[in-house]
């Protein structure tokens, strides 16, 4: 199906952060309207406003578990998209019914998703290689996957983590109870372990897909420090034929999910070149920021196009070489920019900052992107740019 | 002077349609809020919408002479710009020094600009070449003006006109009361006199300039029908030699009125190699859309950076060729795109909706942009992916 557009078409965002502003700013370019889902706002008076809030006048304040109100909210809008994947995926498929309003990535799609076991399960299902995992009750089901796979190894909630909130690491079974405990498996949640891979490097594609065509982005490389993704490199410095690889994974794990919409796939790249799917987003991520000034169509681009069903856009890269970093608050104070932010005058240097009205330290705040011709110097201009801005 | 890029820095559009649009989503990308002042929303709970009023909450009804409302507007705001030039500029001045609030182009520029008749002035005194012109007041000016430049020649409302409104083509003398009479003439609106230039090329130079430097986008060609702009080509294909002479032009001319912000400059290329300038914008123009996709930093980009008084951004091509074509409204209705748009699978083209909400005939209603290679294909290609569209 392709969404006609017309100025009252309606683009609903559940969650009105970052990823939805840079999605939103791709629909604005269409012509259409967007409408913002927010959970944090608490009422339509309240007046501290989310990334996507201060960029259209269409505000839905609400949890995401209030049934009547997605439903408003879906039904004031012709396409409804998620920017994060903490959603319970029955409720969704609900509002989607009673709405009439189709829901991208789908409730279906999402259900395969909906935890990391479930997202496990799936995949490996699908003969794709994932990191070997187990569900966890109790310090008996922790001694059974020491045993088998060793120390260290890494405890997991199996719904609602990121950016290495909600998981711990293991690595003597003294840390059974407790590690149990942090995540709330005493309390019921549900938890998974994870085999701890010594990888070479940390690899991502992103994929959009829809009923028109499925394209997927140069394998990139991500290198994360303290679970946050700092940097990204476009391309991956690696063997064609892995990244080859990598991009056919992409692919079946999109169609594994029946996948409409934009989703990022990371990897582990292992010493002996082969590859395990360490997670998935059904949605537009943080690997994927350099497609904006890096790729003729960037992923927040193609999230539209797929949801809108329409053709899907070029994912060839401007330039030989993309390198992203993350800019992490490094206050805790109203969000500005300081520092001399030499990167105005570097040709190709790019600067994206989100709009969140309080940086916090370790908090996301934006992101720079530099193009240019070789990884060395790239990669060492990005990070010393990067450097020279604190938020 | 640098302003803050915070989260609460907010910058103030007088005017709110796709000049503004295009121009606000640079200053959310640099993590800023942007605020609508527009003339045509009658109150606050007006439903319908200018194209930037869909994409922030911040939105102030207003009259373009409503001293204290502008006033009210610009003390809400971190730096006011314009994206029309048809404002008083005694009043800008006014409300200027009552809000404290910069103004970019600055009152002072715009002044010099301020009718078609001090803009002439302000450019012949610099010493650049304008098309010949006389203030008319009676049909007996027009007759001396006959005498001196013959027919046909151009008479045009001195203030107010744009894409052909208030421009009227004068052939006999039989004309002159009806084209006095037709432009408000004899209800004391003052008139100038163009003469016709029989030109081989419509050429145009995009110009930012603040207190840390200037740029000068590429020369590129402009092709009008019925006084509108339909195509852009840039760069324009001309000797090297004038296109430099152009760009000279245009930063003479930008010095001219002191200009902080982005300025448009549109030539006559006579037929022996000379220029003329014909029009000038203290603002973003139609011209310059191509440099969206078409070069490093666009001329948005660069108008935000401009007035926020930071480091221009590189004015360089992506590629060797880009050709934007605008769509006209050929129905009078609710705004939507028709077609098959075969746009969306050519690589390298890109669909600019600007969400007004009516489409009329003659109306611009968005544009495309194609890069590529070389002249001759991307022209044919980028005129028949246009036709395609129907809004």
């Amino acid at each position: 199906m392709t969404i006609s557009l017309s100025a009252n078409t309606t683009i609903g965002f559940l969650g009105a952060g970052q990823l939805a502003r840079m999605s939103a700013a791709e629909a604005f370019r269409m012509g259409l309207k967007t409408a913002a889902y927010s959970g944090s706002a608490k009422r339509m008076d309240d007046p501290s406003r989310q990334p996507l809030e201060w960029m259209t006048p269409l505000r839905f304040p609400g949890t995401f578990d209030d049934e009547t109100a997605l439903i408003r909210f879906a039904k004031s809008c012709d396409v409804v998209t998620l920017e994060n994947e903490f959603l319970n995926g029955a409720l969704l498929e609900r509002v989607e019914a009673e709405s009439g309003t189709p829901i991208y990535p789908s409730p279906g799609t999402f259900q395969r998703l909906e935890s990391k076991w479930l997202e496990k399960e799936t995949f490996r299902k699908a003969g794709i290689p994932v990191t070997p995992y187990r569900i966890i009750e109790d310090t008996g089901d922790l001694k059974e996957f020491a045993a088998e796979f060793g120390f260290p190894f890494v405890l997991k909630s199996s719904k609602g983590g990121y950016d290495g909130y909600g998981n711990v690491t293991v690595s003597t079974k003294e840390q059974f109870t407790e590690a149990i405990r942090s995540l709330g498996g005493d309390q019921g949640r549900e938890l998974i372990a994870e085999a701890f891979i010594a990888f070479e490097k940390e690899l991502a594609v992103q994929v959009a897909r829809n009923h028109t065509g499925t394209v997927a982005y140069p394998c990139c490389e991500t290198i994360q420090k303290n679970h946050i993704c700092q940097t990204v490199i476009a391309p991956a410095k690696i063997d064609p034929v892995v990244a080859e690889e990598a991009r056919s994974l992409a692919l079946a794990a999109t169609e594994a999910i029946d996948g409409t919409g934009l989703f990022a796939f990371e990897f582990f790249l292992k010493s002996d070149g082969g590859l395990l799917l360490n997670e998935s987003a059904p949605r537009p991520h943080n690997s994927g920021h350099y497609t904006i000034e890096g790729c003729i169509a960037s992923q927040f681009e193609n999230h539209i196009r797929a949801i809108l069903g329409l053709p899907l856009g070029s994912v060839e890269m401007r330039r030989p070489v993309a390198v992203m970093e993350n800019l992490l608050g490094i206050h805790n104070r109203p969000a500005r920019v300081d520092g001399d932010t030499p990167l105005w005058s570097v040709k190709d240097a790019h600067l994206h900052v989100y709009g969140k009205e309080e940086s916090r330290t370790g908090r996301k705040m934006g992101h720079i992107t530099l193009l240019g011709d070789d990884h060395i110097s790239v990669q060492r201009k990005a990070k010393q740019l990067a450097d020279e801005i604190a938020m």
